[in-house]
């Protein structure tokens, strides 16, 4: 039986802590038959926040769920911290006794739960914990290991939280579009949620972070040769720059793609720390790079969504003479131009 | 009661794997009666191993380290891949049974292993397992919340197992010779077991290193107010340069040393990435450091133990030459000039 999935996002579609279902409606290939969220019960996914673009309905409870053939059931809310939230153990439990597989993404893992754990062994169903690192990561084997013929694109950025992933998204589906035998490579749990397969590896233990990007890398290249790798945090941020520097040594990319949120100014959580200015940014992610494996940054992926269409021209037009670099908003405006950048990148 | 130290090392106390004893003999300031090793019994740890520079006994049974007052016992090998030896087990469990806490920074942990800890817990003992992280770790504060007055040294190097620990060790000690408030700050199994604290941080998820190394440095900070944060690893090594960045940037250090194995040429585990000039070297890191908290690297730290004295002097010549920096092997040498390099960029 195919899985039908439901996204539990009780009282919290609408908001931000939202997002990891949005991006598996939005982007997800796979089969999504309802949203459950009381208070926005009624309408479509994409009514309520029109990113998801797709009509999923929106549904009161895990049993209309269940109505409409549901399989499994993600928790599709990211609180802060990463907690289980005690007010959802009534329906995570519902849903269990209907049979549904539950999977979530939080840093409590699902089966550490003794009540859940339990239920989900009577009933013969499954807990997947998206952030759960398989036990057998090592240290890579280095770039030379890679199979011929994979190219291998990196989305990289200024700072956190500016839409690395949704870029990443983007350029493999118009990849895709194009009949390219692209793939998206998730790194982190909401992609993980998104794609089906990947690894958060930010919670990998440091030592095996690149390792963990290589194996991310060596399982894409046997879904396809175009791989758009997703990025995490950024190389002068000072929480996670460890993350970022991991993953990009062991994904060891061909090409990269600089994100940045148009106007930011400061580290968002470290405000004392200014950003750098795009080409000291793109000089410094090509410079950290280049010993284990070169790779040029190809265009810059310009995350406008603060801004006006006027001023989001402008800011584009301002980032494309700074760099020299062909600019865009992906979102907004198409993903085909950065996407020709990074062909004609990898083709030279 | 204090703690009198026996170090287990049966067959290995003459061997590289032997390194956890040797630099708990020559740099803890733990007491140390007895290393067990049957192969070596009847002759002192200086006799075995010169590095251990102390005349520590070293008997063929747990028995005699027991008759010789030990109340703990360290397993002071570092086996390849870090499992328990199963023919360790007997001795493990004879010290276990005579009252002994047993300490270990094996990749398996004592208390996960039923047996042992059955037998701790019957007997009333401690295990304790120096590369587990405490629970409680997240993100760092940042650089402006350090405790005023507290300056940190940071050690960083050109490839892994060059000395970077043993470097960090020796300028503490010359430090501390000077009557300075000097102290070493472990961020390594074999560095937790020498100082008796500290965290091991590649065992750290990924999203928490530079918060660990943060919370090293407010740990030191209690200690005194010259830290000397031992490195990790090295920031073009495609294995682990993601731990490298995140102790840098999470540590926040002052000053950089730069450590280097005179002679290398390519990475000792991956000899297809040739190892950058060492002025390439020192601005990578003082790119690196800078958006986070400026550092500039203030000598180098030369590992010359496989030259003889007239090529070792040559290679120092060489690498001041090329950088511009005072260079010197502080163990064949003494760690005086580069202790004054140090304490002369502190104070620019």
């Amino acid at each position: 039986m195919s899985e039908r999935l439901a996204i539990f996002a009780e009282g919290l579609f609408a908001a931000h802590s939202g997002k990891t279902a949005h991006g598996v409606i939005r982007y997800g290939n796979r089969e999504v038959v309802a949203v459950v969220d009381s208070t926005n019960a009624g309408r479509t996914a994409a009514e309520v926040e029109p990113f998801c673009v797709r009509d999923v309905p929106v549904v009161a409870s895990v049993a209309e769920a269940v109505e409409r053939g549901a399989t499994s059931m993600l928790i599709g809310v990211a609180p802060t911290g990463g907690k289980l939230d005690p007010a959802w153990r009534p329906a995570l439990l519902e849903a269990i006794d209907a049979g549904l597989d539950l999977e979530a993404g939080l840093h409590t893992e699902l089966s550490a739960d003794p009540e859940l754990r339990a239920a989900a062994e009577r009933r013969g169903t499954r807990l997947r914990d998206l952030r759960a690192a398989p036990p057998d990561l090592t240290v890579p084997a280095g770039p030379a290991s890679r199979k011929a013929g994979v190219r291998v694109v990196h989305s990289v950025g200024s700072d956190t939280v500016i839409g690395k992933k949704v870029v990443t998204l983007e350029l493999d589906r118009a990849a895709r579009e194009r009949g390219i035998a692209s793939v998206y490579v998730p790194t982190g749990q909401t992609g993980v949620a998104i794609a089906g397969w990947g690894l958060a590896v930010d919670h990998v233990i440091s030592d095996y972070v690149a390792g963990a990007a290589e194996r991310l890398v060596n399982e894409g290249s046997e879904r396809g040769d175009l791989l758009f790798v997703e990025g995490q945090g950024a190389i002068y941020h000072p929480a996670y720059s460890g993350v970022t520097l991991g993953l990009l040594h062991g994904s060891a990319p061909d090409v990269l793609v600089l994100v940045h949120k148009a106007g930011a100014t400061a580290l968002r959580n470290y405000p004392d720390l200014p950003l750098r200015p795009l080409p000291e940014l793109v000089s410094a992610y090509e410079r950290i790079a280049a010993p284990v494996r070169p790779a040029r940054v190809a265009a810059i992926a310009l995350n406008t969504s603060t801004l006006d269409d006027a001023a989001a021209r402008a800011a584009v037009a301002e980032a494309e003479s700074a760099t020299g670099l062909v600019a865009d908003d992906v979102v907004r405006f198409g993903a085909d131009r950065v996407l020709d950048a990074v062909l004609a990148a990898l083709s030279t």
